[in-house]
């Protein structure tokens, strides 16, 4: 993942969220979010056709173009602090006209993701569990009239089926029939600690930003029992070449250090990260990400 | 139209809205969406201000600077889905502190777009129909003490006059004297099916995506008793120079042919077009638009 | 400020607010405006789950990273139009997790504004004035379950403040302690009229629409008795250099001249402004803006 977010931190934000929810009494209405690979109104326009009283949201940026890792990675980063009820939509869908089937997952926290079954929802299974995945039955859950349309599901049953889903014109045993609880996944894999040496993979970060992120969770960070000010001793591999070579302190946060410095930290997703602070470090030293980016960390002792 | 709708289309969704808006019993709120050629919530806190109760959408990306076809364009496409009720404001105005006439259109499916009157509303007057046109009377309908501000009517004038439509502050009567129903248009042409070939040119869809299509419809592509797998030869000129020139089966959706492969289709407006499954079309292969690019299609039999 | 307001101009937006307000009787419900140098909508998620009442703007396009001046100037311009209550979020903080407060700013036109104190609320206290000023007390005003996060403030503090105080959860006094009323302020410049000659500087719009603007108010402007069709000699220098000399007439709107042509008018935010006629002045002359950037401005007479 991405951002994937750690079972404790996870635990943590529930209780949170259970503990905001608590100040409501009337009968609340779900929010609709929509991503995709493309721009526009028009599905914005469908859920307000269900509901007038639907609150939308659109993700942007967009998501790149058919890139499926990135719509699974946004779709469990973003809905990590919604509350339970909201439904999320995601057009992310490079094969459409083919027999990948349109779902509804729920997950065990409560969230709604509407998308076909493709490899988008294997982040939020992932992070959130999964209570049951339904197939959209678009004998009943399909706009009316856009039966000769074949390239723009998400318009004609995502959006739509979302829509009635989050408004409760329709309850979630209305979408279709269930399936087996399972998605498409997407590989992923956990870092390892063994003999006071992590490694671990760089798993994401490459972007605006540049903070990299390892695919080592506080958790496991833990165990190594680091303390503010740990110096660690650094490798980051491509194919086995290394790109870059250094040791920097653990610190709490960004302002820990001088401008310019490295630091090491937890991420706001719990994970441990490497960052220049207000710089990019991805940019800086020319770091990717993915399984041929490797990581080695050991503490300086 | 860069996305026309066929007549037919446009009946079938009209009746899917009706469809749809019988869930309601209450009165609804109507939404506002807002679209420019430049960024901020300015119009957006303007309509807040009018009701704190308003919803409004502001439409990205935005419209290229000064692009009034461009405008036309986003208004009719994204306008497609929106209930009867919904208003739409459109500020690219690049003759502002000129003559050109501030005012509402409604359209026969019940739609307003609020608009200087230079060629933006072109689209949702042919693809929705006039129903009425009104000229927006500034002496009320401008927001109190901006009379010193020359340069920003989309802020004083077109999202306070939207806003307060969209609220029902005001009725459509009170926006001021009624017009005759029409609108400055942009020139427009349909193409044509004789002796079994079809003359065209290429609409749009000469961006992120690439999908071109053209101004062939799918009412006049039937003429041509077309089946799944049937495979069309074409050319594609620009100033009679030939950019493109092979053929491709005519198919339902992306996912029918394999990934790279080139697909005629029907898109999802209901246009006929060209793609290249998970590529762009238009980049792989330097295809423009407008009326200096044509296209020739023709079955092989 | 990149786009000041002027005295006046703000006293009559304040009033237009008023009197707009007093359409509604019922109690209102109010937004939650957030802007940050990152995107995403795990911020709006947390306000949802304070309240899914809430209503949630995010302001596009993002902040430039790290960047506290476009900030300020971002916070003051968007909030010019929004109704007292509007509660607006700002996370520009290259300095997370060093001792820069955390407070909300109530301006005197009864908004808030939550942030950093680092000069991202410069623009809003000049422009609105300062009501007053509190300290977020994080032992209540976090969300439950985030203690182990040091990195994104933004969606543990500032947000989910900004939500609880735009939902009625706490009132702006179970905000944290009173402070100082001020905040950080960036360092600005009012520009002089002396012996007919205007003397200041580029204050900005070196941006998309390259319409630049000068730290000279209307009212100032107003005292050289300017009239529509006068021609002003103008002379832009960056560090003594002259970048460009010219004349241009003052005019009322974009309109007034010829596509293509100069012209001297007051922008939307009541300053003297430069712009090309559907143009980009700044592109086209290679203008930038700051204190080296200085102007020289002179009636022909």
């Amino acid at each position: 993942m991405r951002y994937a977010r750690t079972a404790a931190a996870l635990a943590a934000l529930a209780l949170a969220a259970t503990a905001m929810a608590a100040h409501h009494e009337k009968p609340e209405r779900n929010t609709l979010v929509i991503q995709a690979d493309f721009a526009g109104l028009v599905m914005t326009g469908v859920a307000k056709s269900v509901s007038k009283d639907l609150e939308v949201f659109n993700v942007r940026p967009l998501i790149p173009l058919y890139d499926i890792r990135a719509a699974s990675e946004s779709l469990a980063y973003n809905a990590q602090t919604w509350p339970a009820g909201t439904v999320f939509v995601s057009v992310v869908d490079p094969g459409v006209g083919t027999s990948r089937k349109s779902v509804v997952l729920k997950t065990k926290n409560g969230l709604y993701f509407v998308s076909p079954d493709n490899g988008s929802l294997s982040g939020p299974a992932e992070d959130y569990g999964i209570e049951a995945v339904r197939e959209i039955d678009e004998t009943v859950n399909r706009r009316p009239g856009t039966e000769w349309a074949h390239t723009f599901h998400g318009r004609d049953v995502y959006s739509y089926t979302g829509a009635r889903l989050a408004a409760g014109v329709i309850g979630f045993e209305e979408v279709g029939p269930l399936l087996e609880p399972a998605v498409i996944r997407l590989e992923l894999e956990a870092g390892s600690y063994d003999d006071q040496v992590f490694e671990g993979q760089v798993a994401g970060g490459v972007d605006r930003l540049g903070n990299i992120y390892f695919n080592i969770d506080r958790g496991l960070f833990e165990r190594d029992a680091p303390g503010y000010g740990d110096v660690y001793e650094i490798v980051i591999t491509n194919d086995e070449r290394v790109v870059w070579e250094g040791s920097m302190p653990y610190v709490k946060s960004f302002g820990s250090v001088p401008v310019g410095d490295n630091l090491l930290f937890i991420n706001s997703s719990g994970l441990l990260s490497v960052a220049v602070n207000q710089g990019n470090f991805a940019d800086k030293f020319g770091i990717g990400y993915g399984p041929d980016w490797r990581v080695r960390i050991v503490k300086r002792r």
